[in-house]
């Protein structure tokens, strides 16, 4: 019987933060069916959050509310005991400062019930560090999201060293549970995965623009019109994997495997071992499952042929409106 | 007057080698209505390549075909000099391998007639280091594409020291006219744009897997419940102006920039001084044109909601089939 919370039994929450991220955060709690309490020292942080919700709203609708769900069903506050008085959970999506994460993230342990798993957005500090001011880190956990929160699925959880691993069980369980993509890390990692990866590719991105290798108009224009059309179903091992032709990734890395010394980007790659190539070509057939590779070029291509359309659609109508 | 063809006066094309990449551009240029010569030195390339067609054509029949585009438009050869006699135009995407481009595209140049542009798909190689065998480098070009060529738009475009400027210019046009959405690179630089990016990425990827810190499924739902769900109409550049909200990227540089000293990467992020600063928020800013940052954000929804839509509808098909 785990310490925390029933999911089903958890009706309010409370957002720290009603930024970007913050405000989407509680967005998507309110499409949820939840009643959020949100706490934000702004004057204007009320009426800046009701833009940001009624700006998502429509999205919300879109995808599928929860009965009940009603975009004021929220209360702002500025004292913190009074913000997480009675919830269930805690998003912190407060500025990304170590020194204010780790006194808010106190704070917020000292000021909630010992079963409320307080999960934190940072996009890339470790709960261990950001817990060092906290009497009680065991309900610290990361559950971080991507931007904006109402609609990408993705959060990543872990926990830090005096987390309790139940706490993070918990958290991962209760993101899927409102409908939430997981990716459960056993271990803390700076930027955990997503991040990781999209910031090689953004510093990549600015290296280019400081040496006048590429404007800025390239670099988007080579992601939209390149391997972006293929990573909304296809991460960038599969994608891999498929170039390889029959033979799949164990072909694309003994085929493309020599150009990973070529200088093709600032970050050098590690050493393409046996037991590395055997471990990424291991987990492309898992991901495939009884999938071949035909039918797997199938799946993209019908990816790639509905995204073009859209795309090609929003653009027009963005253009006819100028 | 330019001393290459008209483009409507093409009819004919060839193809140097029929792989995956080779063999997507056939299958393109056959849905376009033309002609296609194929060189390949394998026993059964006419074999495979028609397999490599006849799974693409139903895409590109989605897509639309030009008039009289024909699957079996093609002829196959073991001959360069016959594979390439009367061609307007040569697509050159054999091995990545540097010695035998370098004595391919010297014999393309030379058993072409001087009008004929030859374009190479190559991963990351630049002309300037291809051309080295060739008596005559001027029609010469990068042309390289992304994986299904038949499907994905981008090709980018660059030439080498020795490359007549009219020649690149003409290649860029020609993929335009074809089609295709073109990047034109005024240097060159090993890996291009978008492989430069996303080998960043691929490269932090593989140094995850082998620490232990990712598995490959980690790494690829990372990207497709995440990131990847933005990058078909934003790139990365104007993603992080809607992440920094009503600032846009000025907001999100002076906010976020110091985290480009956090080790959430391997590589290392260059200094973020005030001309690099200002040259990426001014990109932005071009980009955006007329539209407002919740313009931009309207859009943005407006295409992750029907990603999310078709990627949910294509992996519910597939598991069904299972």
């Amino acid at each position: 019987m785990s310490n925390y919370p029933q999911y089903d039994s958890i009706d309010t929450v409370a957002c720290i933060g009603a930024g970007t991220i913050g405000g989407g955060w509680a967005a998507y709690f309110l499409a949820r069916g939840l009643k959020v309490k949100v706490w934000d020292p702004a004057p204007d942080a009320k009426d800046r959050l009701q833009v940001l919700i009624d700006t998502a709203w429509p999205a919300l609708t879109e995808l599928g509310l929860e009965p009940g769900a009603d975009p004021h069903n929220f209360t702002v506050h500025t004292d913190l005991a009074e913000a997480v008085a009675s919830v269930g959970f805690v998003q912190e999506s407060a500025p990304e400062d170590l020194g204010l994460k780790r006194g808010l993230l106190a704070q917020l342990a000292a000021a909630t019930a010992d079963d409320v798993v307080i999960g934190s957005s940072t996009s890339g500090y470790g709960i261990t560090e950001m817990a060092t001011e906290a009497q009680d880190a065991t309900r610290l956990v990361v559950g971080h999201p991507f931007n904006p929160p109402y609609l990408i699925p993705l959060v990543e959880v872990v926990g830090g060293e005096g987390t309790d691993p139940e706490a993070t069980t918990w958290a991962s369980g209760w993101y899927e549970y409102i409908g939430k993509s997981v990716i459960t890390m056993d271990r803390e990692v700076p930027g955990f995965i997503a991040n990781r990866l999209q910031e090689a590719l953004w510093r990549e991105a600015l290296h280019m623009v400081n040496n006048g290798e590429a404007t800025v108009e390239q670099i988007d224009a080579s992601i939209t019109e390149g391997p972006g059309l293929r990573w909304a179903l296809q991460g960038p091992m599969l994608t891999f994997h498929l170039a390889g032709g029959p033979g799949g990734m164990a072909h694309m890395l003994d085929h493309f495997g020599p150009s990973l010394k070529s200088p093709w980007t600032r970050l050098e790659a590690p050493e393409l071992t046996d037991s590395l190539r055997n471990d990424v070509v291991a987990g492309c057939e898992r991901e495939s499952g009884t999938r071949s590779i035909n039918d797997l070029v199938a799946e993209r291509d019908k990816a790639i042929i509905a995204i073009r359309k859209i795309v090609d659609s929003i653009r027009s109508e963005s253009v006819a409106q100028q």
